[in-house]
């Protein structure tokens, strides 16, 4: 049994008395902040194997190409690794001139002058300077009084500015966090930052940053806004400052903690794409930018190929995104119940094209992030057992992952659709056969032949002659790629790319063959699945990628195709 | 690029002004709200393939354990499963006397009726009735005027009346839920629930319940408390009455938007188990828990051994839970950084037994949960590649599972803490195999002989003959089970229970070996890993086994396991 939590615990209280000062609650939020991602910093910092440098630089290409003006990229003292990886992109111009790199650091000065030499020659850069305020840190970590510790952030602000001075080619931002501010007395972080104020001397024209994080979720996220609103109201020289905050997740709720701080007059956000971060995460810029997009305000970042993005940071985070987290999760389009099925229909039905988004349990328009909405039909759904991915795998050994689950009920919704019944266990296959498996036109692969040599130059490990019947013509292609699949792939000169794989073995012993699902996005079309079977298990992939191009073209024409060559060569 | 949103979404304003007269914001929740669960129906009715029958009554029954006093039991009007299964708890007399069932209905003669049916008989049963009041529902779904949805409420509750009367040995109760309560005028809500209130009659000895349900998440969660803060002020007969909510998930702020409901006078949540629930999912049960015990307030519900909470629920619903997930997750009590981990080392110093936790960096002790803290150590981590995991992997073909990576790094810690000098790539595997791969004492194998038949009875399909070197004494051993391991454990006669288990081939061909993982519990003990590598991948899985056994009787002493052996078998 839990323990009786009454002394071990106690509630947590910002201020002695109420803050019913507060004007918050009342509050809308009109503007997107400005949105800071600290993906490379404080998100790398909480993984089991941090990312290598190709992957940092892929984290770091994608989050410019989202519209990120703000990337925190490392922490170049704590870390060689942090600061080569700075200098890198200063040294190979990869920063474009809108986007400002910030580089953490605490408040010593052999650890001031290294970030600031990581950081110097870029266009636009902000030192990052914090040092824990909260009492817990003061009396456990540091043993130190509330001067002493205005002092380390009033000397550090000095040191960064004399280091600053050395390298004007740069132009200087300057960006301090009272750490856990979520567990600081109010007036003493006030107090730490208005002394800072007074030594950097911002001006309306040339801000400071003071970030506010939540460096651990202390409570409600009602009473992090209270404390923020305290900060917004009583900071000297206001209209020089930007207030930034930063929350981490460990009680559920820090998107709410930056939504009404936000009310509360924060201007500036910090935190990470899907919500990495040290221990629960920080909070997801994602879900932050999305629903404020539902609410009729664009949050300049663009996440209209959402599945891209998510793709992106789970291989370079190697962490998962839920299948049900907000705007990307696999199941959050979907429906199950009749009912909602029912209501969503009627909903698309009725939804005119440039009238307002109005469609049951469907908050946003999935198309709006490159998404569909699937109905996800159960088969025989009486005996609770027997669904589609059920039979599937039980009467053909076929394991499908869950996003052509979900692909595959589409199928299934519209043989219910034409014919007005349900689905019976016994169509589940033939649906599935006639859907992927069997679609062999206009492209069939007669044979092949591959040669591997990983002696070859980058790109050309795998060289494939292969042989096709292509709407009745045999046509003999040859392709060169790093693996089997990208060799085939390029074989068929077609704007095929592969965005997902999955493989398993059927059966055991001589009887075993391979079943392969590929998801593939053809020119700038919606990912679709394709999956191939076959005793061999380079030709099963092969198949599967036949299978996919085979659909689209079906379902599109081969125009669709040729269009998006063009557009994708052009 | 993101489509301008600012003409396809608007703004969700519940109230025409703002809502001034709030109080909430300077509440402060001092007590848990009544817990309903609704994993066996909302949750449920969301999964790819809904639970057999087997994993609804696990899940049942663990929710009992938990200490759940109302639980939602499924929508027996629906589907026959559902009804079956309603029916199998009464018939059989598997709810305790002081838990409530809940069965959900469409208002609906002949639905109500059989929804009574599913219930009749059991000691305490609750009818849940709910019709969509919701604008978008009135005139996109059923065209129905306010005056008319009204009366489906009323003539609803009317029906409800006559068929719990016809069931008399039932203490029979109510639940009523304005849909899309989220989204409806809440003066509409209002008067749909006054109505209802006039029909039912409740009185203060014999509460209704009016659950007013996010059924998807429509704004910023404060507007919420204002929503269910102007029913609990106006609503007729407030002291006959319970205030329910029902959060769903969709902008990532159920947890939050539950919070302030409670501070805004709801007196009862439903939800369910890490967030399962149609698209984003419903609020999640624990992370509102142990927010309130981690300030001081008990909540009545049990997560002393949150891991096999965990465990049942990812075997019913066959969704992972993430590894950032508030409590629970895999890197929740973790901590990469050095500055985190010196200060957590200082805080657990420096913490007395029983004074305030007080940590930083951890807001809640993982003891209370059955968890550990641990600091991740980085091998070389200058090198951004290198890690542990990372070596293990490369340099000797071990892919450990992500909780193990986190175990061994204890390991690891041990050591930088008694040498005080950073550990180098090449003492990774050497302290691995020192931890895991070589621990043979005090039990060894030495050969065993498997007998494998499916035709025999359950419980007895293999039968497994070893031979041990127990501390130098040779023991011969015998067990049986369904499985090999589960025979090989039971020969053991220790009170060993197998928690996790994971398998790999290392290496091709004739060189190849497997490698496995398992996690055990050895009597109420904290769960540990053991690691086992053979050519055969049965011997693996023993040898694994047996790590884990010897690690703990290593640390631990033989005592420690014959006393849980007392404590588990009396």
């Amino acid at each position: 049994m839990l323990t009786d939590p009454s002394k071990k615990y106690i509630p947590f209280k910002p201020f002695t008395k109420d803050f019913s000062e507060r004007t918050w609650p009342s509050k809308r939020i009109t503007h997107p902040p400005v949105w800071m991602s600290t993906d490379l910093r404080d998100g790398n910092q909480s993984l089991i194997e941090p990312m290598s440098v190709e992957r940092k630089l892929r984290f770091f290409e994608m989050l410019i190409k989202t519209g990120l003006k703000e990337i925190e990229v490392g922490f170049p003292s704590a870390s060689q690794t942090d600061f080569d990886f700075v200098r890198k992109l200063v040294d190979e111009n990869r920063i474009p001139e809108d986007v400002t790199i910030i580089a953490l650091t605490q408040s010593r000065p052999e650890l001031i002058e290294r970030t600031v030499e990581a950081a110097a020659g870029a266009k636009k850069a902000m030192i990052h300077l914090y040092n824990a305020c909260a009492p817990a840190f003061r009396k456990i970590v540091f043993n130190m009084s509330r001067d002493e510790v205005k002092q380390v952030a009033v000397d550090g602000t000095r040191w960064v500015m004399e280091n600053m001075a050395k390298h004007p080619e740069t132009d200087w931002y300057y960006e301090y966090s009272p750490e856990v501010f979520s567990t600081t007395e109010p007036e003493f972080a006030l107090d730490v930052c208005n002394a800072v104020t007074e030594v950097w001397k911002p001006t309306p024209q040339k801000k400071i940053v003071f970030n506010l994080p939540a460096t651990v979720e202390a409570t409600t996220p009602n009473m992090y806004a209270d404390q923020v609103e305290f900060m917004h109201t009583r900071l000297n020289k206001r209209d020089s400052i930007v207030i930034s905050v930063h929350p981490h997740n460990d009680r559920g709720t820090a998107v709410a903690a930056a939504e009404l701080a936000m009310m509360a007059g924060a201007d500036r956000v910090e935190g990470c794409l899907f919500g990495n971060g040290e221990r629960t995460g920080n909070v997801d810029l994602v879900t932050l930018a999305l629903n404020l997009y539902t609410q009729g305000i664009h949050p300049g970042l663009d996440f209209s190929d959402i599945d891209e993005v998510r793709r992106c940071v789970e291989y370079c985070n190697q962490l998962p995104v839920h299948p049900r987290h907000p705007y990307v999760g696999d199941l959050v389009f979907t429906a199950f119940s009749g009912s909602h099925q029912d209501a969503i229909k009627k909903g698309l039905a009725q939804q005119k094209p440039d009238a307002v988004w109005e469609v049951p349990y469907l908050p946003i328009d999935p198309a709006d992030l490159g998404r569909t909405y699937d109905a996800v039909i159960r088969v025989n759904s009486q005996s609770g057992k027997g669904g589609v991915s059920y039979l599937l795998e039980q009467e053909h050994g076929l394991v499908l992952p869950r996003r052509l689950q979900i692909e595959f009920s589409r199928a299934i919704q519209r043989v219910t659709d034409e014919t007005g019944r349900e689905v019976t266990s016994d169509d589940v296959y033939s649906l599935f056969f006639k859907e992927y498996l069997g679609k062999s036109s206009p492209w069939k692969l007669i044979k092949h032949r591959i040669t591997g040599d990983p002696s070859a130059a980058q790109g050309q490990h795998f060289s494939i002659d292969a042989e096709f019947d292509v709407n009745g013509q045999r046509q003999s292609l040859s392709g060169q790629g790093d693996g089997a699949i990208s060799a085939f792939v390029n074989s068929l000169s077609l704007p095929v790319r592969i965005v997902d794989y999955h493989e398993h073995a059927i059966g055991t012993g001589t009887e075993t063959r391979a079943a392969c699902y590929v998801e593939v996005k053809i020119g700038d079309s919606l990912p679709g699945f394709g999956v191939g079977v076959d005793v061999d298990i380079v030709t099963a992939s092969f198949k599967a990628v036949l299978s996919a191009v085979n659909r689209y073209i079906q379902e599109n024409g081969m125009e669709a195709v040729e269009a998006s060559t063009t557009s994708t060569t052009a």
